[in-house]
């Protein structure tokens, strides 16, 4: 079993505002010092069999088609607790 | 300035509607093979200044009582870029 993990942010050119609100919330809780905070989501996908290049082509079709939406978001997928198939992806890489 | 990154996920034993979401949505879409799929929250936090041992504190408080709900969800920090405070936390390690 291999186990892949999806990270999904807004693009840095998208207004986030659950960041914003977060971000607005810190001081009120007593936490100075914060410049940005950006909210995205994390997906952690167990898949069979051993993690391979194939099955990393497969999470990346994945997170470009499903679990992102291109217009306003950038994915990286890796593989947890492996050194196959790690690294930074993005919707482009798809084209 | 120093970039944190907080992975918020749900605990192991709750139920995770948004995964099962994605999870039945796969072979509908035509990808077989997955297990599991669990859905969490990342954010990235930049703060001024350098990354230390006292500012991961503070981010690992405020991951803890704001961006967290330690009922329902566990929650990790990492520095991004850096070698300085990296590693696990989950809320236990507040109390």
């Amino acid at each position: 079993m291999a186990r892949y993990v999806v990270d999904v942010m807004p693009k840095p050119e998208i207004l986030d505002p659950q960041g914003k609100a977060v971000l607005g919330a810190l001081p009120r809780l007593g936490f100075e010092g914060v410049l940005d905070v950006r909210q995205g989501k994390r997906f952690e996908i167990e898949v069979e069999g051993e993690a391979s290049d194939d099955v990393l082509a497969e999470v990346i079709k994945m997170a470009g088609t499903l679990l992102s939406n291109p217009v306003i978001e950038d994915f990286e997928v890796h593989v947890e607790g492996s050194t196959v198939g790690g690294g930074k992806h993005s919707a482009e890489a798809l084209a």
